[in-house]
């Protein structure tokens, strides 16, 4: 298998979150002309729009839909809020579908009233509900382990083990991982569980970005790759080795950037992905 | 074994960090009038005391010293920096055997300009390093595994694996492992670990506190017991069960209950204390 080419651009995709304040025609125009390759789209942005004819702008920009973000959400103590997003689940699929979007990443949800092994199994039963959905539409569902400083409200799977577990149950080829570097740098297992992902064919997806020192805010303050203590290019190598050759995902939330020029914090995302090749390890 | 009573006071105590604008005399005082039975002493409350007078203060005011805090920040890529800090650990030593302390608690450090695992060898040779100080002056070390937010700059020991890992490396009685709640409350493992920190005799302190929703500040945003999302008594029965008979320490870092008045927050403290014990789970 030939792992990505890190020395152009084609390995590149850029979440639109990233550069929140364009819109997706922007976003799509502003990549494409920068020489990314690759979008992960985020609903907010497909508001209002065609979302079959926003897929067909995006591809006539020469940009492979990535990944269209997010899904999940399924743990709560109330039924009526699970269902609800199930429900919601679904419609992402029909959108992902629409879009030409292979793939939803899931960011599965907790409820700080319960357990962590309550939001844990209506994961699992948020997932299952929604698989028949995902196979007949060939949109694939990845589970994103999230930091566990987010394991009061956004996930309560907070690992990779937890991820390639839960993963692993299901024994679809629709349900993977999404390896993002952010929620994952500090386990002392990401190694090994990297390797057990790719050989179960579950990486589904591989993000990137850096933990600032300090980090100001627990939500926005993501760096860009080389501004903090992360080993993204490390990290890389353990992915690729682990047979993932998909894109390089730059997926970073940051007030400070929002309120930068898009336009410059583009060139500094390019610029600081092509550093990567060359970061020591 | 019998567990703490937690209908009185009797297994209450407060790090002088969490009432932070009280130096030590009036700490020891407040706390022993509010029925407070002990106390963990943060390290810069004694500078310009004699440690020994000190010691004798806080137990004439019927006060149990539970801890010195705090030691470690072994790991540095820059040899001299790591001399130093084992240095200070010695004289750590020394002072919680002036005050009478039986443990000082460990956040054991770590480089951003270095790997994690180099990290984790750095903490590993420094405990070794002062282990003999420890083990003549009868001062246990207790190492506490941080939140995997802290993997930045505080501590590359972040589960409680990683710290029951550690410490049965040593076999020795003076080397074992702080519980603190903010900290692991999200470990999908994390009764497990508990169980196995008591069987090997590794128990050796539990610090209570909550995560609130949200929470403002990586650091400096700690809520009282019932604040927040952790089920700190769940988790209390779990170390109980694993055979701790010790205090639950209170420790608590904010900058909002900083600037409250002291003597307010002690009753709060106090009320969240036994509020715990009629919690649900």
């Amino acid at each position: 298998m030939t792992n990505k080419d890190h020395t152009d651009l084609s390995g590149l995709c850029i979440h639109t979150v990233t550069t929140r304040p364009w819109d997706i025609e922007e976003a799509a125009k502003r990549y494409s002309a920068a020489g990314v390759k690759g979008i992960s789209v985020w609903r907010d942005v497909l508001e209002g729009r065609d979302i079959r004819q926003t897929g067909e702008m995006i591809r006539d920009h020469d940009l492979s839909v990535v990944s269209l973000c997010r899904g999940g959400f399924f743990a709560s103590k109330d039924h009526n809020k699970r269902s609800v997003a199930i429900e919601d689940n679904k419609r992402a699929i029909e959108e992902a579908a629409l879009l030409g979007a292979p793939l939803i990443v899931l960011v599965c949800g907790t409820d700080p009233t319960q357990s962590l092994d309550d939001s844990r199994k209506q994961i699992r039963d948020g997932i299952a509900a929604i698989l028949p959905e995902a196979t007949a539409a060939a949109v694939k569902l990845a589970i994103e382990p999230l930091h566990p400083m987010y394991a009061d409200t956004r996930s309560a799977i907070n690992t990779m083990l937890q991820a390639n577990d839960m993963a692993e149950g299901f024994n679809s080829p629709f349900v993977g991982v999404a390896v993002d570097v952010y929620h994952v740098w500090w386990d002392p297992f990401l190694k090994k569980e990297i390797e057990r992902c790719g050989e179960k064919q579950n990486l589904f997806a591989f993000h990137i970005c850096d933990w600032k020192i300090p980090t100001a805010d627990l939500l926005l303050d993501r760096g860009l790759m080389g501004e903090g203590c992360i080993p993204v290019k490390q990290i890389r190598s353990w992915v690729e080795a682990a047979g993932f050759n998909g894109f390089n995902e730059v997926e970073i939330f940051s007030g400070s950037y929002w309120k930068e020029d898009q336009a410059d914090f583009l060139r500094k995302i390019i610029t600081a992905y092509k550093d990567l090749s060359n970061e020591r390890i």
